[in-house]
């Protein structure tokens, strides 16, 4: 009955992949890298979709669709953005197959069908959209433009991980226009700070807001917003960016307005977005060597009731207890599944809705009938106890919220005793080695140290904290002068 | 302050292009064959999503995703899937750009990063699905499996539409495995019928329900349903599919299953879709030479307010009154928008929200308040009339079931006087020419003659109807035996 799930202090690494596949999240595909959302998994990311989609709408934004491929003259017109993303572009040639000649069971690509001009499957869709903006935008009426999209991209990435780095991944990616910086800067931190408040509130993950250095930043940006999260074991996870993109795209693809004095002026640009990688943020943030962990905000459902019984008279009785609680339940807005299976045992049940992170699971048996309780377990603690059967309901609601809170509580406490002031290189790397999670420390703004100290200890700078406040302090590594202190880690 | 489109009268389908344009329904990009979805497009079309997958869930369906690419070996696995679709494959060949040796501000193709095996664009899923199956599937308790997925599809065709036939398209493809032929007939049938609810009920498009002839079918079926909808051309538009499958994947890609008895067989299979296409069936049903016309039920607003004014202080008066109003309609759940920008005149205002369909509009002018009434426009009979403001929101709920009832009525009307019972090819030409919709006929059953009748006339079997009963006859064409009618019409 075991769940052979690898511990997470003997191999995190390890342990990730397999509750990936062992709780029905996701799995490799037979395309190298990238990878099938299975429907437990899928349901968790239309949960995540439903909630951001609404924050979207909440602040003005509506979505659009624009096409999957760019073509290559467009593609290479913003030239950052483009040297950027070129290593991992998947490039479509042809539009047609035929029938092999030499075997006709097989197909092979028709030469006569090569395109004249080579598509890119988007990485990002900066150069398909303000080329489209070019045609929407001619006055200041015009602005703001706020649109999202809801969609897959591909990146070649040459070592892929399920959701955290694969090769095609969904998205939402947000473009915006608008007529002034200011506003176009106002616009890419609200965006930033709408993805920390999902982050903390939704998904119970808390979050760092900050901005990136040059060598960090979105190419074609001209500053880039992040959320940084904190996996248990020590590593930084970027889990949402939101970018200032200033006029790059709009002189690419000259898009100008007229302002309501009559100049014409080109338009200020940001761009944001957030991806499948969130489930992975998710699953290392809460779960543990039982499996998965849910927030009840994203569990496709918050409470399973198991029946424990023998025989068909027992079922009926029980079944008569558990479908009361049901509706009761879903009254109350609670998601809730009774699998009364008769193809598996309910010590298997109870394994499988652990590993699957379901936040509370009820046990009826003949007892509870006798008694008038039911056996409630939380998934969070692991805890169980016998309660009344008429007080299941508002037990329940008062739980889930307890157990959101709980999860959102614990994260961020490991989090917050994972950030290290240090003020020499020598700690900065034993801390590293040993503590792991953020490094808080003075640098002195060079690409240069930035560079070698990733050398040296594979520490990147995660962000520049919004909340930093300027503080003298010499360089952890150069000792040049330093105005504020940045946080480093070791990151997915 | 014309609206400038083509009279259908004139010419149906440059009025068709027109008006998605103007209504800003859609556009073309700079990607051949490819459309960009506007906001106004899109959220109808996320109305649509939101509908089908409540009736897809309710039915025990659930969401997952599975990868865009499908490897070509697996491409090619089923053979009729493969040899139905090659034609239209858009191909990846590579992974990788890099900087023109020539000039450095272009990229071309790498030569050193070419694919080992060349990855088709999914036209449809049917083979990276059950490829994935096979792993999922080992026994009966494994099925039913029943799974939809929301994607985008590449179809590379060589005339393209907008919403009508588009290289890249958005759809829904559901893909169901079951343990017998039975229940995977019941599925396929089901699914044509949740999808002819929708379209009557939804959509408010009228639609027969019918089997695909063997050369009409799905590559790879053994068994096509069709909903088939009638344009106000005399056309006739397949609106959704349905497909049995039989076990043609099953073997294609051995997924077999352990029976209750012990026994190894095949998995049965579905397949059914529906896509943006619905949009076209949508626009070309309900609009007219004003626009678009849109049942309530996908409006994106349903009701627009536009104040007629002078001056600060009369518009401050009349937003009091439609800011009431909008909060009484969003109180009963009705859509609404007040338009208050002063950047465009009524009249310009007045023509646009005719224009994109919207099926109420109040305007509110001084006198309005003075006599306490408001002006109430229905967009589907170009109606006015003054209400009292204090009847407005009882009033605009039975009218938006109203409107919604009446276009459905309207379309019926037009679609049941345009089947015409024709039992001579003569008459069948000149019918087909001169009154358009679908000729009901004899037919001896062979695909010679089906493919002789669709030479001389353009003209397809649609469909045989689900509701078609024996009747004795002779073939319209042939002249040799028939047991039942069945509908030709020209299609999109």
């Amino acid at each position: 009955m075991g769940k052979n799930l690898t511990k997470r202090s003997e191999d995190y690494s390890k342990w990730y992949n397999e509750l990936v596949i062992k709780a029905d999240l996701a799995e490799n595909s037979a395309v190298r890298g990238c990878m099938v959302i299975k429907p437990y998994g899928y349901a968790i990311w239309e949960k995540m979709q439903a909630e951001l989609d609404r924050m979207f709408k909440e602040t003005g934004h509506e979505n659009a669709y624009f096409p999957l491929f760019v073509p290559k003259s467009l593609f290479e017109a913003e030239e950052k953005n483009a040297e950027g993303f070129a290593k991992e572009c998947a490039v479509v040639t042809h539009y047609r197959l035929k029938t092999d000649p030499e075997d006709s069971s097989k197909l092979i690509v028709d030469p006569n069908a090569k395109l004249e001009e080579e598509l890119i499957v988007r990485p990002t869709s900066e150069a398909i959209i303000w080329n489209t903006y070019r045609g929407w935008i001619q006055s200041y009426r015009d602005l703001p433009l706020l649109i999202n999209q809801w969609a897959n991209v591909v990146r070649w990435e040459m070592r892929t991980r399920l959701f955290l780095r694969t090769a095609e991944f969904l998205w939402q990616e947000g473009h915006t226009a608008h007529a002034t910086k200011k506003e176009a800067l106002a616009e890419a931190e609200q965006m930033n700070d709408i993805y920390a408040e999902f982050a903390e509130n939704f998904l119970a993950v808390p979050v760092i807001k900050g901005i990136k250095t040059e060598s960090e930043r979105f190419a074609g940006a001209d500053e880039t917003y992040c959320i940084e999260a904190l996996m248990q074991d020590g590593k930084a996870l970027q889990a949402g960016t939101s970018h200032f993109l200033g006029q790059n795209f709009a002189k690419a693809f000259d898009v100008k307005f007229t302002t309501n004095e009559g100049k014409q002026e080109y338009v200020w640009a940001t761009s944001w977005g957030v991806s499948t990688r969130l489930m992975g943020a998710l699953i290392m943030t809460h779960s543990d060597d039982q499996g998965l962990v849910l927030p009840p905000n994203l569990a496709p459902f918050q409470v399973v009731i198991v029946p424990i019984y023998k025989g068909q008279e027992q079922l009926e009785a029980i079944s008569q207890v558990a479908n009361e609680i049901v509706s009761d339940l879903k009254l109350h807005g609670v998601t809730v599944k009774y699998d009364n299976r008769d193809t598996h045992k309910p010590g298997w049940k109870f394994n499988e809705y652990e590993l699957k992170g379901v936040p509370l699971r009820i046990g009826i048996g003949p007892k509870d009938l006798e008694k008038r309780t039911v056996e409630l377990a939380r998934r969070d603690t692991l805890t169980k106890e016998f309660i009344a059967k008429d007080n299941v309901v508002e037990k329940i609601v008062d739980l889930l919220k307890e157990i959101q809170d709980n999860l959102y509580k614990k994260a961020k406490d490991y989090r917050d005793t994972h950030i290290t002031e240090v003020n020499d290189f020598k700690t900065f790397k034993e801390m590293l080695d040993t503590k792991g999670g953020f490094i808080s420390a003075h640098w002195d703004g060079t690409i240069a140290t930035e560079d070698k100290i990733k050398e040296l200890t594979k520490a990147t700078i995660r962000c520049i904290p919004m909340s930093s406040t300027q503080e003298a302090g010499t360089c952890v590594f150069s000792g040049a002068k330093s105005k504020r202190r940045v946080l480093f880690a070791k990151a997915y």
